[in-house]
Parts: C-alpha cells; structure tokens; sequence
C-alpha cells in the first residue's frame, strides 16, 4: 500500500538571493545551496553539525559552445517540497522502502545567454542525491558535454576503499588507503583485463567508499543511469576535491543532449554508523518506480552452471581446436574435431539438470553452448556469435525437454563480445528463441573491446545499448543479469527484470589468481549499493590446481565465508558456482545453500566495517524464518550477537556453518563446524570467524 | 542461357620467377606481375601496346603487426584460367551480359611470417580488376588495416573529372583538370555539406575518369564493395602516382580483417573509345551472381513524389514550427499547431496519386511523412525517427487505400539521419509496417553526420550497414533506393532489389545554387559506373523562385535535357521529380517521361566524350521501340546519328524533343520543339543541342 504525503512551496528568490537551505526529514543533513562570485553555483553539506561537503562548484562544460553553463548564473526560483510514500518492491531486502525525503529545485537562468538550469537536491535522512536538468527552452535545445564539473569537496584526507576508473572495466580488487596515497598506488591497482582503459592517476570509480578520521562514513555514487555517460570521480589530491569525470565517446565528448533533460542523481550517502550505509535505499528511492505492468513473471532465482568448470579451465566454451579462426555460417562444424573438453554438451548438461531437481534449484545455466567459441574476442569481431545457433553436441530442444521434465529451468547464455551491434541485429530472433525454448533469463556479457571500435563500456552510447536490451528483454518477459555491463544504479526499481549485474570483480578471480580475502566486506559497500551483483558464490573446493593442473590459483576464502555469501551480498539472483561433485563432498554444508532464501520481508544490518566484516540477518519474503551471515576480513574475529529480531515467543532451530577454530581462507579453508540449537529472541550467539572467514546461520520456525 | 567455359591451367613458379604476363581475350591489354627489390608485389598494364599503369607496387599496411603485408614476398605459385559466361540481369541495359576474362592468381608468401596472400587479376576486353586474398592460415588471422598501399601510377599529367576525396559526402560538383592542378583547385572543389571531411588536398574519389593525351580513356573504381572500406585515391603529384585511401573507422583504423577474407576489386577500365567506357559491364561482372531465388517481386519503376516542393522551399517536411525540438512518443504533435506548409497530407498526396493514375506512372514517394522532421539532422540525434509514426496529417490506411484503388504503389520514406543504431533497431517493424501498408519500395537516407560520432559514411562498419539493410530487404522483398549511402560498387548484381542509389551530386542541388551544366556528362562516366543513380530528372521550371520566392536557385538544364536524362542515365528506377502542375504546363514534353522505357534489351551509346556530350539509344524491354537521348555540355554541338541499330524493314515513328534553336541552360532553358516523322533503319538524324541541352526521341514501331 502506497502512503503519498507531497507538499510544495514556492518561494521566489530575488536575483541577488544566493543562499537556499535545505533540511532532511529528520534534521540531520542540512544542505546548502549558493551562488560564488561570478555566478558559480555550488552546495555544502553537513551532517550532525558536522561538514561533509565542504562549497562544492556545480556545472557543466559544454563543446563548441560560446558559453558552457559553469558560471553568469543567477537563480530565478527555488522550490521546496517534502515527498513520503512507501513502495513494495518487485524482490528485495525488505518487504516495503520507504522514500521519504525534502527537496529543494533551483531554478538558475544564465545571464547572456537567458539559458535554464534546474539543479534538484533531494535530501533522505540517509543522504543527498542532487540531478541537473534542462527544461525545454529555445536557447538551449541540443548540446554536447566536454564535460560535468561537479565537485564533490572532502573535508580531510579520508581513507577510500577504491578501485582505478576505467572506462571498459570494474573488474579490479579494492584498495584501502588515504585520499592522498591513491596517486602513488594507481599502478599497482591496475591490473591486467581484456578490456581496460585507464584515464588518470587519482581517478577511482563509484560508488566509492570512505571514511573520515571521526568515523563518519560517506559513500559517493550516482543513480538512474540512463541515457548518460558514466561518472568516475578524479580527485585533486591537493585540496581532496573529487570532480566528475564522465566516460567519452569514440570522439572524446561526454554526453548528446538534448533538452528537456536531466543528469543522473549524484548521491552521497552519510552515516556515523557503517550499517546505515548498507541498509540504505536512497539510491533505489531516486529511480523512477517500476515501468512493468506485469511483473509475476518476475522470480528470485537459484541456479547452478555449466561454468564454472570452464572458467578454472577443466573445460572448455569451445567446441574445437580445429580452426584458426570461426565464421559463422561458413565454419562447418560437423566436419571439425571436437576438442574433448568442450563442457556444454547434451548428456554432461542433463547430469547437472539431475543435480539442480534433486537439491531443488530452479534453473540451470549452460555457457558455450552457441557456436563461435573459439575465438571469441580481442580481435574487435563484428559478427561473433548469432546466439542462436548450437554446436553439433548441444540438442537444444532435448535439453529443454529434459529440464521441463525435471522442473528446472535452462538460464541463456548470450556472450556479445562487446559486440554491440550484431548483438541488437540479432535480439529479437535471440529472445524468441529463448521463449520457444522455455528459458526465461539470460546471462549476457560484453567481454572484450566494445565494437565499433572507439566506444567505450560505460559511453552514454553503449549504457543506451544495455537499456535498450533490458527494456526489450521486457517486453519478451525475459530477465536480465548483465556481465561487464555499466554498474548498477538502481535501475531495478524501474526495470525489475534486471535481477542481477556482475559489474565487479566476481568469483571468477579467485580462479584467475585469487582475490583479496576481504573483497566480499567491501563490495557491499561499493558494487552493491546500486543493485544486486551475480557473484556467483558457493565455491567449496579452493585448490583450483585439483580441477585443472595448469591453474595453481587458491580461492582466498573458507567454505564458511562461501556460506554467508547467500546473505551478505544481497541478491535475487544467486548462484551455487561449484562442481556437483564438490557439493556432493560437502553435501552437510551443502545444506545451507539449499535452504537459504533468496527473496527477504526484512533484512537487519548486525555489523559493519567496510574492509573488516559484515553481519546481517535476513528474514526470508513470507515465512518466519531467518537467515544470518557474516563474512570476516583477514583478522581473525569473534562476533556477539542477540537474536531479538526473532519473532518472540517462538523457537527457533539455528544451525550454525561456522569457521572451524583453525579455519583460515589460504592454509585450512575447508574446515568448518555444523552446530545445531534451539535458540529464541532472547538468545546470543558468539561466533568466531577466521581470516577471509565467516558464517551463516539457518534459524527455522519450530 | 549461360554458357560457360572454364580451363585453368598450374605453373609452379620457381622463387627466383619474378614476371608472370597475362593478356586480355582479345589481347589488347596486357598485365604484368613482377616482383620488385625486396619482394614488394607489383603490376602494371598495358593496352594496344601503350602503357596505362606504369609498375605500381601492391600491398598492405597493417597495425600493431610487427610485419606488415608490403614486402618480403616470394611467389609460390601462380594459376591462369579462363572464364566466359553469359549471365541475364533482373533488370539492365542489355538483356544478357557477356562474363568473359582471363585470370591470374598469384600466392605469394612472405618471407619471415610464412604469411600467404594471394593477388587475382582478371583481364577482360574492357580492363583490369584485381584483389587481394587472404586464405586460412595460421600465421594470419586477424589484421587490422593500417592503409591500403595499392597504386595507380599514371603515364602522364592526364585529364580527369574528380570530385574531392571526403569520408562524408560524395555530392560535390566535377571538376575537369589536368591531375596537376587538383591540389590547387582543391579548396573551390570542396563545397558545403551537411557532413563532410576531406582528407587531402591531392585525394579524390572513385569512380575517377581520365583521358590521356593521346586520347585513351581510364577509369578507376572498384567493385564489390562489401565490408570493407570504401577506397579514395590520393595523388603522388610529383609522380603521378596515386594510391588507395580507405576511409578510416573512428579510431582511425581502415579495417578490421578476419582470414579468409578478400578486397574488394580494384578496377582499371580502359578504351581508345569514351563509349566503351560507358558499355563496361565489367564492374558488374566482378560482382556475385545474383543471391535472391526468386526476383519476381523486382520491377523497374516509374515514379513521382512529395518532394521537389520540399527540395525547393515552397513546403516542408515538418508539420510544425512550435517546438524548438522533438523527442519521439514525448512530443504530443496532436497539440502542435500545424505549420500550414507540410506537404505530406493526405489530401495533397491524393492529388500526386491522381496524377500518378492518369499518366500511368507505377509509384508516388512522399517525405515528410513521419514525426520528426522539425530537427531531423545536424544534431548527433539518435532517436530521430520511428519509421512508422506518421504526422496527424497523414493518414497511412487512407492513402493506402486510395493508392491501391487507383492502381499506384506508395513509395515507402526511410531518413535515418545518419542514425545507423537507430534504423537497425526499427528495421523490422519498419519493414513490416510497409508490407501491412502495400509500400514495396523504400527510399533511404543518411543526411547529417554518422551516429555513433566519430564513424563515417563510408567506412566498413558503416558499409556493412547499407549491406545488412540490403540483405534485409530482400527477406521483406523490399526494393531499395539508397540516398547518401556509399556509391554502388556493382553490388545490384548480386542483390538486384538495390533498384538505385544517390551517391552523387542530383537534380537536389539544382535547387541548392545549381549544378555545371555539363554534370550530367561526367556522372555516366563516373559515378554511374557502380550502378544506376536516383538522379531524379525531369524538371521543366528552371526557375526555382517561381516556386519559392526566397531560393534564387537556376535549373542548368534545357527542358529537352532533362527529357534525355531518362535514356542517358540508366536507371531501373526513373523519377518525374518536378510538381504535377508544371507537367500540366507542358503536357507535350511531358508525353516523353510517361512513354520512355525503364527496362532495356539493349543500349548501344552513339557518341560520348566525358564533360561534353553523351548519346545513347536503348531498346526497350520484350519490344522493338527505342529511345535516343543525347545530353551536352556548354558548347552547341549538332548531333549526326544513324538509326542503323532499328529493325531491318520496319517502319517506325519518331518523335524528336530537342531544343530550340535559341535555347540555352540559362537564357532559355524551356524552348523546346518536338517532331514527328516516320524513319527506317537507313535514316539519318542531324539536330542540334543547345548549351547544357539535348535531345530525347522516341521510335515507335509502325
């Protein structure tokens, strides 16, 4: 049920008026709005008394153009007005977020030039989003960003968990450091991609995480990407000033516009307690609701994959190692060798739809099973797949007929290799196909160099691309879970078909040398506060050697903190990544993943530190039973935790996965503890979580 | 019926062989593979023993390679064969065509990479065409094009009629100059364009014609074009030499290679006579045979349109002037008040189909149908059309109806201005739409700059467009009329619904300032070498302030001139452009438009000197009627013909339509006289052309 409170005031300022307030519904934030000398518009923001944004300018510099909109501004009118509603979500955290926030709209109209500018800051009791829009005028009707100088002015040397800006890759680990050390470790943080473009040495992407010295915590993002270049931050590590740094196009501009038309929200999320920050819905609260009639279609998934295995290279996505190179419709494979290690065929898929109907998963991922795997990127390849068309060992209707038997669903792979083109040339036909065939998700992928040539991955031209196919993948009534795709930004609220992004550095780095242990305490506070990530967890055996002799990386990580995955890293979309045959090892452990919901009424933020560990408590979407996780950085650490989000009066049966005493992510990361006790909302639970450790805990309605 | 002979013979070359020779059927030309120093691949070429290309090297350049494909060759092999055919086009000037050449393919191998290249020649009675292969291997895969480095050295300081080298635009006036003087008449060559980008003061564009001293006539150009490319030639002034430019992608790459691949053919036509020139098939007859099974959906056709109201200024495309611009399904056009000077009503195109019906014409094309037109170019604007939408003023069922009623077909409108993403994305529902509505034919267009930013008209990835749009089509059998695509390389061989191109400066710009008035001369030398131009002819007012007071634009043309266009400019597809009203105005010159052919069984040219004069007399189709067109430059000329090529002992009627004796492109352009007189095959006809004149006849059997 919606509870809609909107009221509005108009005030109209005099031109030499050059201060606005603003307060958040609770009085926590306040925002300031002025105009600098020579008309520069700028914000200043607090928190507690306390400054987070020191005056920051606003504008944007445009090409070709006598005069950008960066200064000359006076403000015209201001407007006030307070919003509340409660909204339910398609899937989600908690069963109802509230968007409650006071917004403030300066109108600036720039002298000379009589051009309209409305900046909009809309201020939560979790933080500020701020947007520019361009109202239609006659001065001001089609232009071209150089680019957007909004600053964001910190007040001190905060320590940052960051990773490098780039414009074609997210896939980096974090670092933690102070502001001023990024400079000096831009190199190192840099590491190798299949498609990576690095543009500064203090340029970081969003959302970036911080810190101050007063403990407060301040996380920078944007929300509601759509039709815009995305934002990294470039600091100057002089004065602490991060300024936007938009991604260009093949000619080097930043942004097509055309009025009316407004900016992404710039977001900065504040608290003095790192929970809020996890817990925060503002960036899902700044998109716009849900554009689906129908969303019943629309269903939280658990699946398994024919990948993981390919990607510790036991396997292969390719069919042969015949042919230097592959044309389709040309490449005759019925004449080719097969190379025996090719993973997705008819009778090795079916063992995996017996595990997924036997262990109760819904769907079943199958990767290579389209013809063009052999050479699929790095060579800026147009016409690289057709997405419909199987190799000679993939009996695609045998497949969905089998699955349809089982009552698992088969999940579609379309692998673009940034071919951005051919892959909208062959959409329509690739979601029919999928609807003919029972499948109603697709994992897509855009590895590699986007084609043509000169894009770049996160270009307001190639984020079109991506809405382009989540908006038509609705109309197909096809879920979307988009790899090397543009950050989330809360699309989801709007497109909730987009059930999972990758967008980050994912499980698959533990099988590409390894990630750091404590990636996953980061990412919550980074990567997934625009939406969930497809981390694909649930790796059980960490000695990838085991799997393939030519791979010596070690997942950095326990079968603990593999467990407590499923409920840290918030995801509708949530796979169980490793071998059957692990699991079957394992099948106690096993358990949990079994069992864990995917789809929450509430979710509680127990423990947090960015870096350090997170706890959470989930309460699973229409039932009374719950699930906690918690997931450790390097040092080893023992949490205390009251179980009073538990309905009371009622028992409960916990059973706890837990790090055993001597876990450790590299020297003993399979040594884990099951307890199980009859617990009630008066109990505590202390637990101990080793290095890159952590546990997950089931707690059944008796 | 086809009649095909095919030997082939094997040399094996010894590595130190350096010369391989082939000659033409007829033996009047003679090629020369040699091998210079360093094993740089070379050719040159003779014809009666004069030489026309001097030995000119033959290579690649290539990028990020450490060994490029320009030297370092051995030849390890060498086959000559023979090849005689004789094919029937869909629709042409002759009914059947002879394929008949000899061939040389050289494989050469490079020292170092054990590369493989191979260079095929084929040497017909009318010149040269070659190209370079590239065969599966392992130590080539994929390339990527630094340049093309295939030269063309010229004997001397020929006479050519080039436009300026430009990666944007192709409609530019013909200049006639020794290759001397091209760098200094460069800067009055390049001429305004909605997009455009030369790219040298020495380059120009194929098809190029020359004439040499001693009175051979050359031509350069290039056949199937199909991804790659497209190919300029820049001019080595100092030796005469030119080589190929291709026009770059945006990253400043010519192309993007995957082995097996090839060129497309370079072609080298050459006569002692300029009307063997015009006869040429060879461009086509390097193209594929036709690949659409069943062409019986393809019909020349004679049309009309909405159009040259818009061309000149008296109406518009756009339906209003209110908004200062557009966002498709924002803008509420319904609200708009109507700008009183939209042409595409349904009431007004009502009259066009009318007139259609009574004067027999197969077809009306009507711009400015479709929501849009009020900012359609010039904006880097990516949604700029639907393709389905029409204005409220238009009423897609009514007229659809009504046209069909009256036996005429609608021409379907296309303006995608330059939004390559954009149209591919609506193809299908474009498609479709003209399917459901009767539409068979389509008219596209590409004005403004190329979006993506950065890509260019003619660059391969946009070239794969025209063609996917083609292969497209012809699944919808759907006839394409492309505008502002690159120029036709032969291609309507193989896919014969590309009834016609623009691809070169039209009667448009007589309303834009003018043309030369020997125009007309030069384009069936150059561009016309690749396949038929949507020149649309026949217009009767040359004043063009008669029609909008405020465009002081002259039509360089007589009205007998443009009567003959339609025989001398062969085109499937044939446009009556000027206003129904003038037609009315001169209903006897008019009589010519509605009676001549669209279709022929043969062409026999009469007489043709570049710049100057052209004429050509055309059977018509499954009859014994033919047509004669002559059109000439600025000098008054007087045209003696025999009419030998008419049936032996028939009787047939001619009806002449020449200028008057006072006519003149400027002072007079609408004195015209016609006559009629019954003539035999041992007639004789003397008659004069006026400055930028003609003459039209038509000979009907008696």
């Amino acid at each position: 049920m919606k509870n809609i409170i909107f009221t509005s005031l108009f005030i109209l300022f005099f031109l030499n008026t050059i201060n606005a307030q603003l307060k958040s519904p609770d009085n926590n934030f306040s925002l300031t709005f002025s105009l600098l000398d020579e008309g520069i518009p700028s914000y200043s923001l607090t928190y507690k008394n306390k400054v987070i944004i020191k005056p920051s300018k606003l504008g944007l510099e445009l090409k070709n153009d006598n005069q950008s909109l960066l200064n000359n501004f006076n403000v015209i009118d201001s407007v006030t007005s307070t919003f509340d509603e409660t909204w339910e979500p398609v899937w989600g955290e908690v069963a109802k977020i509230r968007n409650h926030y006071n917004e403030l709209a300066i109108t600036l109209i720039q002298k000379g030039t009589d051009r309209k500018m409305i900046v909009r800051f809309r201020l939560f009791n979790d933080g500020l989003g701020f947007r520019y829009e361009f109202p239609t005028q006659n001065n001001l009707v089609y232009f071209t960003i150089k680019e957007e100088k909004t600053q964001f002015a910190m007040t001190g040397d905060h320590t940052a968990y960051w990773i490098a800006g780039d414009y074609d890759t997210q896939e980096y680990d974090y670092t933690t450091s102070k502001l001023s050390e990024i400079q000096g470790l831009m190199q190192k943080a840099v590491t190798g991609n299949a498609s990576q473009t690095a543009f500064s040495l203090t340029g970081v992407q969003t959302s970036l995480m911080m810190k101050t010295d007063d403990n407060l915590y301040i996380n920078l993002h944007e929300a509601a990407l759509i039709d815009y270049a995305c934002m990294h931050l470039n600091l100057d590590d002089e004065h602490m000033v991060f300024e936007s740094w938009l991604t260009p196009n093949a000619n080097g501009d930043k942004g097509q516009m055309q009025a009316p038309c407004k900016t992404p929200w710039r977001t900065i999320i504040v608290s003095d307690d790192a929970r809020d920050i996890l817990a925060s819905k503002m960036t899902l609260n700044l998109n716009d609701p849900c554009k689906i009639d129908d969303t019943s279609w629309i269903k939280p998934v658990k699946y398994i994959g024919v990948w993981w295995e390919m990607i510790t290279g036991k396997s292969s996505w390719s069919y042969t190692n015949e042919f230097p190179s592959i044309q389709l419709g040309v490449t005759d494979y019925t004449k080719a060798k097969p190379n025996g290690t090719h993973a997705a065929t008819t009778e090795h898929v079916k063992t995996y739809i017996d595990f997924a109907a036997e262990h109760g998963f819904d769907g079943v991922l199958v990767e290579g099973w389209n013809q063009g795997w052999e050479d699929w990127f790095g060579h800026a390849k147009d016409y690289v797949f057709d997405f419909v068309t199987p190799y000679p060992d993939f009996d695609v209707k045998a497949v969905h007929n089998y699955a349809k038997s089982k009552g698992v669903k088969m999940i579609m792979h379309h692998e673009t290799s940034g071919a951005i083109r051919n892959y909208e040339r062959h959409l329509d036909k690739a979601f029919q196909f999928m609807k003919d065939h029972g499948y109603d998700a697709v994992k897509t992928g855009y590895v590699g160099n986007i084609v043509p040539v000169g894009e770049y991955h996160y270009s307001q031209w190639t984020n079109n691309h991506y809405q382009y196919v989540l908006e038509k993948a609705a109309d197909y009534q096809i879920m979307i879970n988009g790899h090397e795709a543009v950050r989330p930004t809360g699309i989801c609220r709007t497109y909730p078909n987009l059930i999972g992004n990758e967008s980050a550095r994912g499980t698959e780095y533990q099988a590409f040398g390894g990630s750091k242990p404590n990636h996953v305490t980061v990412l919550p506070f980074t990567r997934l506060i625009g939406g969930p990530m497809d981390y694909t967890p649930g790796i059980f055996e960490m000695d990838i050697s085991k799997l393939n002799p030519n791979n010596q990386s070690h997942v950095n990580s326990t079968i603990a903190n593999q467990l407590a995955l499923y409920v840290t890293m918030y995801s509708p979309l949530q796979m169980a990544a490793d071998l059957p045959e692990h699991y079957n090892k394992f099948s106690d452990a096993f358990q949990f993943i079994k069992e864990v919901a995917l789809d929450w009424d509430d979710s509680k933020y127990l423990e947090a530190e960015p870096g350090e560990y997170i706890t959470v408590a989930r309460k699973a979407k229409g039932s009374n039973n719950w699930f906690v996780g918690n997931v450790n950085g390097v040092i080893p650490r023992e949490t205390s935790i009251t179980l009073d989000f538990l309905e009371k009066g009622k028992k409960y049966e916990a059973t706890i996965y837990a790090d055993a005493r001597d876990a450790h992510f590299y020297d003993n990361p399979q040594a884990y503890t099951i307890n199980k006790m009859t617990v009630t909302n008066k109990s505590k639970i202390k637990q101990i979580s080793a290095p890159g450790g952590g546990f997950a805990i089931s707690l059944i309605e008796k």
